[in-house]
């Protein structure tokens, strides 16, 4: 139903980043039956199930979970950037997405750092901002990622399959 | 697959809440075939999808999304909380989910603020912690909510139906 299960391959080296450096996703357009299922695993509330019941409340119809959001920006990233190690970072959801949103994600890296403890690595800070095909922002996600250095074999292989949820890896 | 999709009823109100209270969710156990279903669809990383591929990178191992354990918090959180409209927060991963994880979400509120331009609502800080069967933490969420008061209808109707994804009603 959302697509792309093919993994990426094309891994980011501390080397090849910048501050300022912006990167743009492909699409991903939603419906209302992507918006119900996830609602109904993740976020069982009306709101997200249930056209009828969602016009009488803050959202005036039915929007998505701003969790099913979130894991439509992460495949977007992953489709588009290749190997992605998020440690954490801050999210939020200026506006609702809705049925029928064309959805991009934008980024722009605003840190990079190489760590200090472990040569073979970095973190960088990017913030991706997912816009609605009126532009509008839905989510902006501030990240802290783990990216590798070139010298080092095991954490580039690790990149290239990476996750989003190594922390051990983030403090370097 | 992952249970409950029945709505949640009991909405909360900023009157009944106060800093330093806590909640704790139900349990919610994660396999493998959760984990490879959301990288699948959302985030499709060698890593998440294929258990063999995982031994060679910094996980060792199969482990879930960040953002597949950040899913299982909401829904144990509307689950055992009711109505939640969340702004937005901090994420962080500090361990990764794995195949067979049994997990629960331990919740207190840090922030109890009124808002200063509307009366009908205010805003709550949670800290909340995502915890396996080893009481170690996998994710821990710093999220603000509206939170309505007792005497606006409106906005208490909302919440017992509400969602995650509501800015404008955050800027109160």
């Amino acid at each position: 139903m959302v697509g792309a299960s093919k993994p990426a391959s094309n891994a980011l080296f501390l080397e090849d980043l910048q501050v300022g450096q912006r990167f743009s996703s492909g699409f991903h357009t939603i419906d209302e039956a992507q918006i119900k299922a996830f609602a109904a695993q993740f976020d069982p509330q009306p709101f997200h199930l249930d056209g009828e019941a969602a016009k009488a409340t803050l959202f005036s119809g039915l929007a998505a979970s701003g969790w099913h959001t979130a894991a439509i920006t992460m495949k977007l990233l992953v489709e588009s950037g290749g190997g992605i190690i998020g440690a954490g970072g801050e999210i939020s959801w200026p506006k609702p997405t809705r049925p029928g949103d064309v959805l991009a994600v934008f980024s722009e890296i605003e840190e990079v750092t190489p760590s200090r403890s472990r040569p073979d690595r970095g973190m960088i800070r990017v913030r991706s901002e997912t816009r609605n095909q009126h532009s509008e922002i839905v989510q902006i996600l501030v990240a802290n990622l783990v990216v590798p250095r070139r010298s080092d074999t095991t954490l580039a292989r690790a990149s290239s399959t990476s996750s989003d949820a190594v922390v051990h890896a983030a403090q370097g």
